[in-house]
């Protein structure tokens, strides 16, 4: 079947560009391309070839001059013939070229459709496939960088080493159940042993790594807390507005869900910004102080913000609280009004707040004094490696999961090898380790699985 | 000068289409791009042909996979060498390409600065340049249809024909002047009358296509009134729904300053509910009133909405205000709730209404009875012709502010010659209206009047 969909963003933009694939992409586009010369028809196109045309509504006129790219299989994205039109990005053409397409014989793509049959056409694996929907999505540098290595075949070359081992010894082992009466070894087990040990601690690496994958992907969340009225919400915006640009693009998509994004030094944060902790016996304020303390406890890096000029009396009862929450996280104390205040009063403050294992700082965010330096400790906080193109990291919780899964299997076949016992009941627990990472890379997948991954695609990829 | 810009609408999608034109286009993008196949860098690459590699970050390290299309001077939108680069559709991939396309050597293009660049190389006109902002912003078949004419040449063509004519004309004048103490005449009078006769002909109808064309482009005004309570907001909500798809697309675009916007039988209507009227002292809502009565005077179109299980006692009261101001307008009585009321009824309500010189029509918005028969009646009372191909219609303001000022010179011209006046002051009417002419085409042109038209278009087109 060949399909169709608009693949550039929704809305309207100088141009649009919608792609047709399947086995008959460049007959059917044909029937509403007019090419301006001739014999330039796109069955007669080469691949990687553009044609300048009309698009002709069913009446014959003219619905829009557009440019046509062929591709030939197996040399396009999916595979298949494909055709890209490259037409003006108004709606009214976007929509009529679909609906000329599905008249001339195509049906409108599903979400992510062209992606699954590049993989269902073996032109990419599944993590492959998974990681275009990840780069599309990725804000900053880092979610880019694990995104791109991830889809340039970082992960799936790994696993697909791993599994190669697991099948050879696998092989192996079943050979012994043919002769299982004469009680031979064809797999030798210290090799045996020393391969699962390689194996159990490249899947230990591999879902190690997805803390750190899981906050590149989903930002790092950084809570900012303090007493009432100490500038949270001004400090939170200050750090909002450190990189306007790239805020401001995608505010409307997180804003209902999150306090809200930035992206500094290539990092995503998610910061929120909490109710003020006070000594009260107001049952609602107290209701609002508990969701701060779970929100200090969800989050990775604490900013507990201080007013120089304005140290209250109960800061150690609120220090108890702050610090006990904050204990395997990364606190930054931040001292706000510098401008206001002598050296000598700051070295008053750092001494009463010496006892603390913290991060310091002092900061005007006023005068936006400091603030830089602020940035950078957090991006220090974030603890996120510097990526290079080899770095195999894992973001994806499906991933995740059946890592999980395969790391116990191949533990109960080690524990099971290390006391000896038959090798069908070894054979049995390597056979699900190899289910579940053939469930990742995709040699292993149901129809339920493949629909779950790429319901989540946009339209048009 | 070298230029770069995101060509497809502003967010995240499957693709996205970074542009580049300029002498260097190619050898600027050769800096960022790694074809897979060394021998296809692009320098070394014919026209109309894509190439698969890498966009490459300044580390060396892979931005993205994409697909790179050259077009070589002069075949190319722009006219000048141009590279188009497809990309994964992520707002990070998207914009740190164009950072890398200006770090290469490029600048961001201006909004528009493509198409003006076009103009500018004599790939098109003045009015075909216009013609692609419209085309884009068209939401409407019509609307479409009227702009694509005119950015296939529709309107130049014509305006050529003329322009052709008048040089003519006052060459000879012209010439006249040479010999002016010798008393000849070179221009025959009588075919001057008769070409300025044809030319003020063709600029009237020209001009009067605008009321049209303004009226295809920006939506026929509807205004729903009546009493309070009648049911207008429902009928709007109906109307409105009719054609839901384009409706939803285009909303966030209009809400703010329209009250909604309906594309039915291919032409889009502006549809204003208004405050209901009734005889009341309220200063307030005698206030709303009148605004109800100046979007009377505004619309094109009026709904009079009308509840037939409760004709007010004061019907002829209001009659009399609202046929007031429909005089020139196409007013349609629509009668509510037909589900309510017998055939009797009907009639009674009929008769009571035959005084009122308009369209009358028994729905029920409820049941969604007859209410396409009220789109029928909207699209008969909108009086927008079938278009064809080659229809010219006017949209523009700047160029109908032109062809009236054409018009008035060319009229000027044709009063002096059967005045008889001096060859000199007849040349310089011509002069006039070819000026004016030329404004509209860009044989003339100043850099305010192009920059205040390609200031109107998006970025990347």
């Amino acid at each position: 079947m060949n399909i169709c969909a608009i693949s550039t963003p929704a809305g309207v933009g100088g141009i649009a560009v919608i792609r047709i694939s399947g086995k008959q992409a460049l007959e059917i586009t044909d029937k509403i391309f007019q090419p301006i010369n001739p014999e330039h028809t796109l069955t007669k196109t080469p691949g990687y070839t553009a044609r300048y045309g009309k698009i002709l509504k069913q009446d014959n006129t003219t619905l829009d001059e557009v440019i046509c790219t062929v591709f030939r299989t197996p040399h396009s994205f999916t595979g298949e013939n494909s055709v890209e039109i490259s037409t003006h990005g108004s709606l009214y053409i976007q929509q009529e070229t679909l609906r000329l397409l599905i008249h001339a014989g195509c049906r409108l793509a599903t979400p992510g459709e062209f992606t699954q049959r590049a993989f269902l056409n073996g032109k990419i694996d599944l993590t492959q496939a998974e990681a275009i929907a990840d780069l599309i999505a990725a804000q900053s540098a880092s979610a880019h960088q694990v995104a791109i290595n991830q889809m340039r075949g970082g992960y799936s070359h790994k696993l697909k080493q791993l599994r190669e081992k697991l099948l050879h010894l696998t092989t192996l082992l079943e050979l012994e159940l043919d002769f299982s009466e004469e009680d031979v070894e064809f797999a030798d087990r210290t090799q045996l042993k020393n391969i699962t040990q390689d194996i159990q601690k490249l899947l230990e690496h591999l879902t190690d790594s997805f803390a750190t994958g899981n906050a590149i992907k989903n930002g790092i969340p950084v809570a900012i807390v303090g007493e009432t009225n100490v500038g949270k919400s001004t400090l939170l915006n200050l750090l909002v507005n450190e990189e306007r640009a790239l805020v401001s693009d995608i505010h409307g998509t997180t804003r209902d869900f999150i306090e809200d994004i930035v992206t500094i030094g290539g990092i995503t944060f998610r910061i929120i910004d909490t109710a003020g902790i006070r000594n009260t016996t107001d049952t609602i304020e107290n209701l609002g102080i508990q969701r701060t303390y779970e929100k200090i406890e969800q989050a990775q890096i604490i900013l507990w913000l201080i007013d120089c000029t304005e140290v209250s009396e109960h800061i150690e009862w609120l220090a108890d609280r702050i610090i006990k929450r904050a204990q395997d996280k990364q606190l930054i104390i931040v001292f706000n009004k510098l401008d206001k205040i002598t050296t000598e009063e700051q070295n008053v403050l750092l001494q009463l707040f010496d006892n603390y294992p913290a991060e310091k700082i002092f900061i005007s965010a006023k005068n936006k004094h400091n603030t830089d330096t602020l940035c950078q400790q957090l991006v220090a906080a974030a603890q996120i490696p510097n990526l290079s193109e080899q770095d195999v990291i894992i973001t994806n919780m499906r991933h995740y999961e059946s890592m999980q899964a395969a790391l116990q299997a191949i533990r109960l076949a080690q524990y099971n090898l290390n006391n000896s016992l038959p090798s069908d009941i070894i054979a049995e627990d390597i056979r699900t380790c190899l289910h579940h990472i053939g469930n990742i890379t995709g040699e292993i997948t149901t129809n339920e699985i493949l629909g779950n991954i790429f319901a989540n695609f946009c339209i048009g990829k």
